[in-house]
């Protein structure tokens, strides 16, 4: 045994350490193993029949395996948190923490799967052929523009739902925020001059969410300053965002689309400062959703904002993918949906918001991550759409 | 909503479909997850500064994720028990079964993943790019010759242990079995003549171990009669065995091999007539172990054997890879060992053999799956040959 060298930290006195100390989840049979009998029905030789009627009717494995009820929460460690590429297994906590809150607020067996792996063909092949282990797959912190790439393929080629969180989840959460903060304040969703800052995986969803919701005049910025279409270093992804946002032309940066703006919503990383928001319009919402770390301190934000929130749950009013993610799967995967629609996700974000749409304070916008009636409210408004649109599989079980 | 075909089989009533209803496992927490306190250590904003650490120190990952005692258990569904091909959805209740017990024996967190895919680089590739997330590969049910090529290429790319059970694990517990079994009736390991019936994954590893353990007379059959030099037919695994065994150059059929044999091994999932035993020197053993029906029935094999077992665990003497695979990984990761290597398997099956070696009798040359003293003394024999050997990862730890 060596020492370790007088530099290493030690991590056995702190808290959030320990909690992590040998991981945070575990495997649980839900089935009896005592004895030979059990073994001879749960392995050799019974499994062996179950095997059997699956390989005759593939459909009988929704029915008799895991799969069904099992989602991959799958990244390849590209953008964890806001902590950039720090690698598969250093982004494993994350995804852990994501399997249990699958767990506890829907009740879904999620399986953390960190990739080793970049290239945006190699991550959809590895998803593919991994796919007849699981119901779902939920993509988790891939950076943008490979993200849309790898979210796309994948719903082409897989008829199990495919969503990346960071985008859909994000986007639903904003919105349905947005909506009752509107709500309390007695101003229409189209009337909100809306100015996102971060144009990546996050952003651009937002905007798409919010674009379909009616939010009518909307601004991105990236780190070079607001979206327009007369800039020529975006990525194609922005490039699209630009032609669909952004109809008064405005030029500049981020803090120049602020002054006079109704709403900030941060999904930079980044920070915003004091004198940024200032100007802003009176009775302004600010989402300063960055985490680890806002992008503005939530008590100087609300100097200005009426509603301020962010996406940490150590504060109050919390925008985090949880209040989605798990209802949406939850639905999904009871109504054995092939895919998760836009009408799925804004039947989300609608489901979200009303939940607490008798009970709107200025301090409570959207529920908190452990009100019980979250995910069955989701799931039911999800699995509603999926049936609506027509894209589940129970129609046509055979069984 | 149709109505099934009247030709579809219900399985509402049979206990061992109801057993597998829903699956058979679940994800569980470890930690507690009850309010935003909890929310906040193991999920954001906590998680992020367990990441950070880790990203800092790759070893940490051992310390603080699942990764460390997670196993997958992988198969491309394509050697199923005695089922053959059926694919990766018809072979997730295998993969499920396992996962319990690993957790069952070793409390190790095992997780089914069934790929679509059969090119031996394809799924190579697709289990490195898995590698981080898991502490150990149990590849299972991947038809030979391409499981061979699957675990020598891992094996050399991973620093993780990758072990084929159908192969080692089967070879492990036969040889345990053997081994008690000569002790019981007195007769040297090295003097009895021995026929395995099936040159598949198992019969071929078995034929390794049994030489590695001192059986100098030793025969394998595949389909078309006894593998010796002479045959043109033979696949690089088969001919490099055949060049290994049969010293005597016995030609023929199994039948021809088996007169006069002292120990019958099937693992060929084929059958064997009670006429082709008769023949078999006197005190013979036979183990049948073809699954989910061995090649012959023991009430027939005990007319003419000393000692008789078989693969199933409702029969007598069950010789069954769960005797060895939860305490091989156990040790295995508990050493930190980078691979399982051969030194490492002899000593799984000789304290295997150990365990019961003092209360041998006619109808228990094995303990039972349910013995507690089985995966620890496997586990503590298996590490030590790791650290015999040189190849744990203990050592390095900086932490």
């Amino acid at each position: 045994m060596t020492t370790p060298p007088a530099s290493t930290p030690t991590y056995h006195d702190d808290a959030v350490f320990a909690a992590h100390r040998g991981g945070k989840m575990e495997i649980a049979a839900t089935v009896a193993l005592h004895d030979a009998h059990d073994l001879a029905t749960v392995y050799t030789p019974g499994v062996a029949r179950v095997c059997t009627a699956i390989a005759q009717n593939p459909d009988l494995a929704h029915d008799y395996t895991w799969a069904s009820k099992a989602v991959a929460v799958l990244t390849d460690g590209s953008a964890v948190l806001g902590l950039g590429d720090i690698g598969p297994r250093a982004s494993l906590p994350v995804m852990e923490g994501k399997a249990l809150l699958y767990k506890k607020f829907a009740g879904i067996d999620a399986v953390p799967l960190a990739l080793d792996c970049a290239d945006v063909d190699d991550i959809v092949e590895t998803i593919v052929r991994l796919a007849p282990s699981f119901g779902g797959v939920n993509l988790e912190d891939i950076a943008a523009p490979r993200c849309f790439e790898i979210e796309r393929k994948l719903t082409e080629r897989l008829d199990i739902p495919v969503f990346h969180d960071d985008q859909h989840g994000t986007a639903i959460v904003t919105l349905a925020a947005l909506r009752n903060a509107a709500r309390l304040t007695g101003r229409p969703l189209g009337e909100l001059r809306t100015v996102i800052s971060g144009a990546g995986a996050a952003g651009i969803a937002i905007a798409d969410m919010l674009r379909g919701a009616g939010v009518g005049d909307l601004v991105l910025a990236d780190r070079k300053g607001v979206l327009h279409t007369g800039r020529t270093d975006l990525t194609p992804s922005k490039r699209r965002i630009a032609q669909h946002t952004n109809t008064a032309g405005l030029t500049g940066s981020l803090e120049d689309a602020l002054a006079g703006a109704d709403v900030f919503i941060g999904v930079s990383g980044g920070t915003v400062s004091e004198r940024a928001v200032a100007p802003m319009g009176k009775g302004c919402f600010i989402f300063a959703m960055a985490n680890p770390t806002p992008e503005i301190h939530p008590d100087t934000a609300r100097k200005y904002a009426a509603v301020v929130a962010t996406g940490r749950s150590d504060f109050p009013h919390q925008i985090n993918n949880v209040l989605a993610f798990p209802g949406i799967f939850a639905g999904a995967l009871h109504a054995w949906a092939r895919k998760i629609t836009p009408r799925m996700k804004a039947a989300a974000a609608e489901a979200l918001a009303d939940v607490v749409a008798d009970e709107l304070r200025y301090d409570q916008i959207i529920p908190s991550p452990f009100d019980e009636r979250v995910a069955p409210s989701i799931a039911e408004a999800v699995a509603a759409a999926a049936r609506a649109e027509g894209v589940t599989g129970e129609q046509a079980r055979s069984c």
